[in-house]
C-alpha cells in the first residue's frame, strides 16, 4: 500500500474511471478520490455502489485541489472538458488522460493545460466489451499494458509519479510517441474493431440468411466477432474521426491482402492459402507466451474433460 | 446411457472424432468404436490416449461391420477416402461426415456410396482453435448445433437415428440443405475466418509496428481475432476451395460495407459510424440469449471482482 497521489480525481465515470477506482483503493494509491460525469443518472449509479470518494455535480469542483486529474471521457468529448477545468486546476498537478487516440488528446486538450501543471497523455490497453460505472472491476490492468506518451519538456518526477501509479493499479508501462501510438492502436484495436463491426453488420444484414441463423450458428467463429463489435459506439465512433489517417492506412493494407487471399480462392491456389494460414499460428502463440491471453480452448468459455 | 449403434467407426482422429470419442463414451452411444488416422503418429497417440476401443492400420479394417462410418478428415481428403472404403461398408450402415461445407462432400462422397448404404452429410458447429487427437474433449458438442443435410430419398429411420446419435452427444440437431448449410456457414464461418487470417497477416507484415509490438499490445482487441486464425491450415484451406462461391459472395459483401464506412471515417461521418456500431450490439445480445456465448466480459478471460 504505497499512497502516490493525495487526490485524484476522475472526470468521466465509465469502464475504466470505476476500474481505476477500484484498483486504486486496492493498491492504496491516493488518499481521496473525486469522480464527475455528466450524466445525473451516472452519478446516481456511481454513489449508490461507493464508486469515488465524493462523486461531484461538477467537473469544477471534482478538480479542485487534485494532484492528478484523468480524462475518461470519450475522445471526442476531452477538449470541452479541458476547457472547463483548465483555470481550477491546482498548481503542480498533472493532467492525463486514457483516451485510445493521442495525436487529437495532445491537439486538442494541451492548448488548454496552464503553466506549471504537467500534462502526461496516457492509454491503458485494457476494457472489456461492457461500458458503464457498473462494469468496472479491480484488476482490469493486471498486466496489460498501458503506454505513457508524454509531450516535449515533460518532468521527469512527474512522469516517474504517472508511471509508478500505473504499475501500482497492476500495469505494465511503456512510454512511445504519440504517432507511433496511434498507428500500433490502429494495428492492434481500431482496424480490428472496424472489422469486426463491418463484418457483424453484413451479416446482420443479409437477406438470405435471417437474425436467427446467424444467432444460432455464431459459435462456428462468427461469435468472435460480436464482442468486439459490442463496444460501447460513441467511444468508437470518437476513435475513428480522430485517428482517421492511421486507420484508414491499415484498413487499405487490409484489403489489399484480402484481395490477395480472395484470388487465391478463386483461382484454387491451395498452397498460397495453407502458407498463409500456417504463419499466422505464430502469432497467436507469441502472445500466449507473453501472457497476452489464455491458451484454454475457445477462450476457456468452454469446460474441457475427457469424460 | 442409450446405445444407438453397436459399431462406429472414425475415419481421421482430430479434434471432432476424438471429441465424438469421449462424448460416444459419456453417453454410452456405442457398443465399440473403432478408428483410423493415415498418419502413424496419430494412431501411437489414439492408442496412448485409449482413443477409441479399436485403432486400425487402415480405413478398410475399420469401418468392417460397422453401422455408422463417420469421416472426420478435411474436405479435400474425403472422395480418396470414400472410395478406398467404398466395397466394405456393411449393408444397411450409414455413412456420415463432419465437413465445414456440404455440397462439395456431397459431389465428392456421394458416388462412392453404394447401394444398400446411407448417406447422410452432417456438420457439427463446434471446435476449438485447438487440433489433434489431444485436443478434444467430451462436452465439446453442449448445447452447440449439429446440421443434418439429408441428400434426396434418404430413409427417415436412418436420419432418425444420427439424429439420436448427435443428440446423445449434447448436440442440437437442425436439417438444412446443402446450398443454404453453404452459404450460412459462409457467413458464420468461412468468411470469418478469412478476415480474422487476413488481419493476423497483415500485422505481421508491417515494417512500421513489429511483431512484438502487435504481441504485446494484442490485448487492446487484435487478439480476438488470433484465436480463430490459429485453426488448422488444411482444414482451413480446403473450406474456402470447396466453398467458393458462397465464400466469396459473402466477402464481396464484406468488402462493400467496409468501403463504405471507411469513406463515413474519411468524411467524418459520425452519425453514421454511431447508428452502425449501436446496430452490431443487438446481434451479440441476441447471441447470449440464445446461449450460444458467455456474458462475462472479455469472454470469461479475466476475473472480475470489485476489490
Amino acid at each position: 500500500m504505497t499512497k502516490i497521489y493525495d487526490k485524484v480525481a476522475l472526470i468521466g465515470l465509465g469502464l475504466i474511471a470505476s476500474s481505476m477506482f477500484w484498483a486504486m483503493k486496492r493498491g492504496g494509491l491516493a488518499g481521496t478520490v473525486s469522480g464527475y460525469a455528466r450524466s445525473q443518472e451516472t452519478r446516481d449509479t456511481a454513489r449508490k455502489i461507493g464508486l469515488c470518494d465524493h462523486v461531484c455535480d461538477s467537473a469544477i469542483e471534482a478538480v479542485k485541489d487534485a494532484d492528478l486529474v484523468v480524462l475518461c471521457v470519450p475522445v471526442g468529448a476531452m477538449e470541452a472538458v479541458a476547457q472547463d477545468i483548465s483555470a481550477h486546476l491546482k498548481p503542480g498537478a498533472t493532467i492525463s488522460d486514457v483516451g485510445s487516440v493521442k495525436r487529437s488528446v495532445i491537439d486538442t486538450v494541451g492548448p488548454f493545460v496552464p503553466q506549471g501543471v504537467h500534462f502526461i497523455p496516457a492509454h491503458p490497453l485494457a476494457g472489456t466489451e461492457h461500458s458503464g460505472p457498473e462494469a468496472g472491476f479491480a484488476s482490469l490492468f493486471d498486466n496489460r499494458w498501458s503506454l505513457l506518451v508524454p509531450v516535449e519538456g515533460t518532468e521527469p518526477q512527474a512522469l516517474a509519479k504517472l508511471r509508478a501509479f500505473w504499475e501500482g493499479m497492476g500495469a505494465n508501462v511503456d512510454e512511445m510517441d504519440a504517432d507511433h501510438h496511434d498507428l500500433v492502436l490502429a494495428v492492434t484495436s481500431h482496424a480490428p474493431h472496424l472489422i469486426a463491426y463491418t463484418m457483424v453488420g453484413v451479416a446482420d444484414d443479409l437477406r438470405r440468411v435471417t437474425d436467427s441463423e446467424v444467432i444460432k450458428y455464431s459459435a462456428a467463429g462468427f461469435r468472435d466477432f460480436t464482442r468486439i463489435a459490442a463496444s460501447d459506439p460513441t467511444m468508437w465512433r470518437d476513435v475513428f474521426l480522430t485517428n482517421k489517417d492511421a486507420t484508414l492506412e491499415i484498413l487499405g493494407r487490409f484489403t489489399e491482402e484480402l484481395f490477395d487471399l480472395q484470388r487465391a480462392i478463386r483461382t484454387g491456389d491451395g498452397d498460397k492459402l495453407h502458407a498463409y494460414f500456417t504463419r499466422t499460428r505464430a502469432i497467436r502463440r507469441g502472445i500466449i507466451q507473453a501472457g497476452q491471453d489464455t491458451d484454454a480452448p475457445d477462450f476457456g468459455r468452454t469446460k474441457v474433460s475427457r469424460e
